[in-house]
């Protein structure tokens, strides 16, 4: 059942693309993705219109179109009986009935994003990348008061990209500060995070995987040793039962869903638009 | 016309919410978004349908609800008459059309996330998140061989920002190093960057937003001075001509625009699936 699938956007297309894509992993089967980002002109509609067709000649499969059009004329170009592509019209089927419900009109605006110079938002997640930057693995604790959530836990428990993927998307200010064995002897929090006990957050794994994911990095050391592993997780997490801290298993989560549930934890209030 | 949104997800809700912004800046107003991932039970969702109606009733209109629930049981809770939000039920519209097109039934799968550990895309974001971490602004010339794309550009371009969405969202090895102005004066590209010129692409910025960025960061500094952006731009603009890189200006495009369209240039085939 393998198909071609195209998302054609008049902006970057990550709307058509995360959509659509949630929709195919309800089917089996091979989908191969043709992205047509910033379709935004009659020419560039009638150029991709002609690929769509190419491909179902070619492929005696029509290939499934997910588009976020807003301009009419474009989207026409895939409404027309033309095209020989299987369209999901991804805006046709929700603006109109919210056109309804609003009692206006919408207004028709290309792309998702504002002018990113002029935008508060934008501003503050770029903010927060060079804070998560700066304060990855801690490597400063300068400002730590600044922090939204610092993410705590052993070396490789997925403390960075999380701490990236909160900022990027979210605008957190995600400091991370690893635990590490000489923390454990002394059976304490590392000094600089004493007073942000209550911002702290824990990320801790399965033994098992760490050891594999450290192997990756370190074939055959010590530090990557199951033994030792397994020894720095069980005192990571008896220190964070001790101080308070909540944590979860990263083991057989995406960074999506570990952000996902940090911010239901931290932020429930955080707003997005 | 302010209105309350609701997301409603068994995984993440990141698709409900990118889907459901992109709609609703199609109509002006301001909207309060409640987020409600990982609702995979009755219970669950009995307490999220409560708080729709407390919502409707305090606020006298109907809060607008964009749900991508799989589960039937799940999902019947706020199609039923007791639910007094105005429900866009995301996956219904298009899930049936796809049965059809197909000719088989969609498998019900929660989530967009397969298991992360087993996942050979998701090790691949991650490696690549490492990888540009290790090479941001020029911190490391080894391995560049590796680099699915080098960014270049002068200090505070949006190289950075761009490397870690690029390796984020795409799994893309991005590496990224400054142009400065000891390069300009040599009149030569880095010496690390002169074996990968195919593999680099360029970020220029209007001098007056790198001006108003730079004094965000050192006010009053040469660094930030308009006469001395002006100057770092046109030579860095000169250099990528001279050296046959393309490049784009990041002045009113946001990282997701731009590496979009670096994506688009370097790796038209990336696939996604």
């Amino acid at each position: 059942m393998d198909r071609t699938v195209f998302f054609i956007s008049d902006g970057t297309g990550i709307t058509a693309e995360t959509f659509g894509q949630s929709i195919l992993t309800q089917f089996p089967g091979q989908f191969r993705a043709m992205r047509r980002p910033f379709i935004d002109s009659l020419a560039k509609a009638q150029q991709v219109l002609h690929e769509i067709n190419q491909c179902t000649a070619h492929e005696g499969k029509r290939p499934v179109v997910f588009m976020t059009l807003v301009n009419d004329n474009v989207r026409s170009v895939f409404e027309s009986p033309d095209c020989k592509g299987r369209v999901m019209d991804m805006f046709h089927a929700f603006v109109a009935p919210l056109e309804d419900e609003f009692g206006v009109k919408s207004n028709h605006r290309v792309g998702r994003f504002s002018d990113p110079a002029k935008s508060a938002r934008y501003h503050d997640r770029i903010e927060a990348i060079n804070f998560s930057l700066a304060h990855d693995d801690g490597q400063s604790a300068r400002n730590l008061e600044q922090a939204d959530v610092i993410l705590v836990g052993v070396s490789r428990s997925g403390k960075t990209p999380t701490s990236l993927y909160l900022a990027m998307q979210h605008g957190i200010k995600a400091a991370n500060y690893p635990l590490i064995p000489e923390d454990f002897d002394r059976k304490v929090l590392p000094k600089p995070l004493l007073p942000w006990r209550e911002k702290c957050f824990g990320l801790s794994i399965d033994p098992q995987r760490l050891s594999q994911i450290r192997h990756e990095r370190r074939p055959g050391s010590n530090y990557a040793s199951l033994i030792g592993c397994h020894q720095e997780v069980e005192a990571a997490e008896a220190m964070m039962r001790r101080e308070g801290i909540t944590w979860l298993s990263s083991t057989h989560k995406s960074i999506e869903e570990i952000a996902t549930t940090i911010l239901s934890q931290i932020r429930p209030d955080r707003l997005l638009f």
